[in-house]
């Protein structure tokens, strides 16, 4: 399948390079395919340049967001959570309508000079704020941006690497979440997460509950803190 | 040892039970106690009249949020999230001074006529908003209103049910969570919550991780709709 990841930082990453294994074909959209080459910093999060990942993965495509989405049957936000809505929307309408769109972006707002303090330091600065939160979510912003688009948003609370191989991690026994609107999204993504290696997967219902897994990221970003090192998430019934 | 657990609702009635199983001296706490005992029918969450449950257990002593805290040498928050900083900070200064005080209370805002819509529908209503949320939170704010005492939030991401006895569901592989500045006050609640027979409990680190904590809560509503049954949270390692 062509399977398009939009955005290039460490988890548009993992799942390039899992779903290529996988055997599909792949293309990762990027704001500007030329200036993504060309960097050769490390990003905020410490990710290392793009160039030196596509030096090791020569089979996977970088193109414009635009370019990578029309390609895609199945396309894939890993735009961060900033600029998402604006990115997509700013998007040819035939790119991605009638097509399923996994989302697995978290919104954050960081800390700027002159904002209010926010008194939870982290060994990168203050926490960043979530913008939507609570009574609102990016997945259903996304969704109301792309009516025709079938949004489904899943991946988010587990780590990246466990997302595309979870049972290479803590025994394999880890739960993964989908909420989404459309039936034919939760089926596409379910697919890919089987795909992955997932076995148990809970379907939370409507896209509001993306404001749950959007949420839970304060949570995961606590418990990655106070543990120091790889952790999962299993649901016990 | 006298523990002080303030509000009446379904998950103070399962800490009072347990800890006066354990042995415990436990005094719950209630606005207006006469009001309390006089109540005939259910809360907005079907929990039955406090009065059935009192009848049940007739070692648990209920007086008002004064004399309750007073009486504590720990107290335990349970008053609903909407009320609770005001009915603490309401009291007399003696009588949460020095003490550590775990707090559970989730700060549920309930859709009111004339707000706007908050489109999540659930079996009960529209789902309750956070306040506050994200850049702050309830086990903070109470912490700044009783710079006295020791605040430690804890057992709000599990079932009642589950937090007062892991053991009993699930084959007891679950795991509880703490945050707090006082390192005092997660000594305690990992006493009680040892007592209780907790074995895994992370250390979240400072208060501020509150904040996924009560942040948790949608996610864990929307676990609740979907499964329609118990569940349990592991962090695997």
């Amino acid at each position: 399948m062509k399977i398009a990841i939009l955005g290039t930082g460490a988890g548009a990453r993992q799942h390039a390079a899992r779903l290529s294994a996988l055997g599909h074909q792949v293309v990762i959209g990027t704001r500007d395919p030329e200036a993504t080459l060309a960097r050769t910093e490390p990003d905020m999060m410490g990710t290392a340049p793009f160039a030196a990942f596509h030096a090791t993965h020569p089979g996977l495509t970088l193109a414009s967001f635009a370019e990578a989405a029309e390609a895609g049957e199945l396309v894939i936000n890993g735009i961060d959570g900033a600029n998402a809505v604006a990115a997509l929307a700013a998007l040819p309408a035939t790119a991605l309508a009638g097509k399923v769109l996994i989302d697995y972006a978290v919104p954050y707002v960081y800390q700027q000079p002159g904002d209010a303090p926010n008194p939870w330091p982290t060994p990168w600065g203050e926490m960043p704020r979530l913008d939507p939160v609570d009574t609102d979510s990016l997945a259903e912003q996304i969704q109301r941006a792309l009516p025709d688009t079938k949004v489904v948003k899943t991946f988010v609370t587990q780590e990246q690497e466990t997302v595309v191989n979870p049972a290479e991690f803590g025994g394999g026994d880890h739960t993964m979440f989908l909420a989404g609107d459309h039936d034919e999204a939760k089926a596409a993504a379910r697919e890919l997460l089987n795909a992955y290696g997932w076995t148990d997967i809970i379907d939370l219902g409507p896209l509001a509950a993306a404001r749950g897994l959007e949420m839970y990221a304060h949570f995961h970003t606590a418990l990655g803190l106070a543990l120091g090192g790889r952790f999962g998430v299993k649901i016990v019934r």
